[in-house]
């Protein structure tokens, strides 16, 4: 017997009494008690985002929570900063680009952070920007970006601070208002622990100006101001996945208990954990200013990337993530969020280890576990 | 003990083998057996489409669906003819505004099918319509459109036919192919026996002509080309909500092991038997073309329809649909599609019956059920 283990960097594991919330029968999505479950959610996802702001529930994955932010914002001939170092700064491009924005591309090399700085010079170099975009944790690469920094940058002038959150909201701090991020969008599949299927989108006062502004926007399904108007009853303007917003409630629940801070503590712990074991086995990190949503490892040089991820799935029965795209074979992503203890990442970095002896990478076995065992009991 | 019995027109219920699914553990979307599941998904679809044309699945509500219809085939400034009688007729003509559409209204009222020769001297009065919008089961009233008679109308024209199917798909015969729809949309949450959260969009050659050419589009998350870049290899441009993929590839088995014909004909045997009980207790049925997923009755001048539906939930654990926006307390809204049977609908009569009776209706008890009897076992 082999038992499969889920490390990708969502879909994660879900809690066993949340899967099983979506096998208790379908109900009508317009009654009291689903408005009760969705006003719940929102209350709760308002703990998780730190925010007083609104928080509006979408059917789509994570990328639908970020084509709201882009169409109810701008329009066409609008002007938009991008703060891009991965795959994900790369989303938010493809889609300003289908919806005809002007794009002023902020970009470091993948792995690295973008420097505040450089947020600074391009506000300065363009006024008439509507809208900064940025990305939280960009699981291309494992960085977390300094998003508090460019909140207070962007918060001195008109535009505003829009954030992908959705692999790190919940992983790591992340405090809405505080940091004074206009618009952060969300998704289920992350921190969240439930199956991929809703995003969350949070909204300032700020935000909902520019957005009643563009009356140029082309929207509908995404039209943020039709979610807004159903706010007041707890309710949603299109059917919902309203079996996951059920589910959602559970997971979040859990995430209550815990508390928030002791939610980013955790992970924090785990990050720290992992990168203790990596760098114990002579192994780099590949991000610069980790997040610790996920480690990402530099394959080294001397072994086949994406044979030790397949030997990792099928002898094992670990699955990590590989690189996208140009990144394939180049990194693994070993993701560490959501539902998730200090015991999962144990065997992760157990199994890595041995996988890393079948493919002939000399270390001292055991040393990645120890290492991390150390940080894990406050003994690193 | 007083079980909940769900009939509104989405969501329905779902199968228990279903259900289970969702419980099982969480998987990676990009993995083999993933792509297996959604190229069975796929294939079964088109089989209940009855179309060789792409499907497409999205991770949103019907409304996602159609608004990918829209965006694809359309852009600002284009024109298009509405074939509309309902609210769902409504929620086409909302997307298209949101997208700046010009809109040609073809419409009749509520409760009313559109006869299929307004639909011809609408295309003769507007030659440049690049598409036609219309109806399969228009929800709100319960009528059946014409699709069959609009698709030899509209295949003669260069102009395009998109259908929403989303609550008459499996409930009512729609042979996508034969009847020459170009696109038509549905939903996960109505006869194809899953929770909300997906929809489904076929896509016919002459439709992919119109979208490649409509350079103007403005979209990405429903950007109907990124998905079918991605359908030779079974996978999806974003993060599908992959847990409902995999279960509805269990509620597509059954209706695959049903045939798609005797699904139909148990749609149309449920129908007729709930339109004879409605008629046997003097009741009148709204919709002049009734299609077969669901009964609406008129309420009668005197009974209060919207206690009556509170009444028949409270005290009979029935859960039927009040009429929407407008039509509300007018009519009673039965649905009989997906995951019910002839013992479903009796039990359902039977609950209406005792509702009526206590709201002081006059009528011979039992009559409703018995009609619906004879035409359920063939002696009506």
């Amino acid at each position: 017997m082999l038992k499969t283990r889920l490390f990708t960097p969502g879909p994660t594991p879900v809690p066993e009494e949340t899967l099983l919330e979506l096998a208790k029968p379908v109900t009508y999505h317009r009654t009291a008690e689903q408005k009760q479950i969705l006003g719940e959610v929102i209350a709760d996802l308002k703990y998780v985002f730190q925010t007083a702001n609104d928080v509006i529930v979408l059917t789509s994955s994570g990328t639908g929570g970020m084509e709201a932010a882009v169409s109810n914002v701008l329009s066409p001939g609008k002007k938009a900063i991008l703060l891009t170092a991965g795959r994900w700064g790369e989303r938010w491009r493809g889609i300003m680009k289908g919806f005809g924005i002007e794009v002023v591309n902020v970009e470091v090399a993948y792995g690295k952070a973008i420097p505040p700085a450089m947020l600074e010079e391009a506000l300065a170099n363009n006024p008439d920007t509507v809208a900064v975009f940025a990305t939280l944790s960009e699981t291309s690469t494992g960085v977390g970006h300094d998003v508090e920094a460019f909140g207070k940058i962007v918060a001195k002038t008109s535009a505003l601070l829009v954030v992908d959150g959705i692999s790190g909201l919940g992983a790591m701090e992340c405090r809405t208002d505080d940091w004074k991020i206009d618009i952060c969008v969300s998704g289920s599949q992350k921190a969240l622990m439930l199956p991929p299927g809703l995003a969350y989108v949070s909204v300032s006062a700020k935000a909902w100006q520019v957005i009643e502004a563009n009356t140029a926007a082309k929207n509908f399904y995404f039209d943020l101001k039709r979610y807004r108007a159903k706010l007041p009853e707890n309710d949603t303007p299109f059917t919902p996945a309203n079996t996951l917003i059920r589910a959602q409630r559970v997971s979040l629940k859990r995430i209550r208990a815990e508390g928030i801070e002791n939610l980013w503590a955790r992970h924090a712990r785990m990050g720290a954990a992992a990168r203790a074991a990596i760098a114990a086995l002579g192994l780099t990190n590949f991000a610069e200013r980790p997040n610790n949503a996920m480690t990402v490892i530099t394959v080294p040089a001397s072994i086949d990337g994406n044979e030790l991820l397949k030997n990792l799935e099928k002898k094992y029965g670990y699955k990590l993530a590989n690189g996208q795209d140009s990144m394939k074979g180049k990194i693994w992503r070993l993701s560490h969020m959501g539902y998730c203890d200090m015991f999962d990442v144990i065997g992760a970095l157990s199994a890595l280890e041995l996988a890393l002896l079948d493919a002939g990478y000399k270390f001292q076995p055991g040393a990645g576990v120890a290492a991390a065992q150390r940080v894990l009991t406050g003994r690193g």
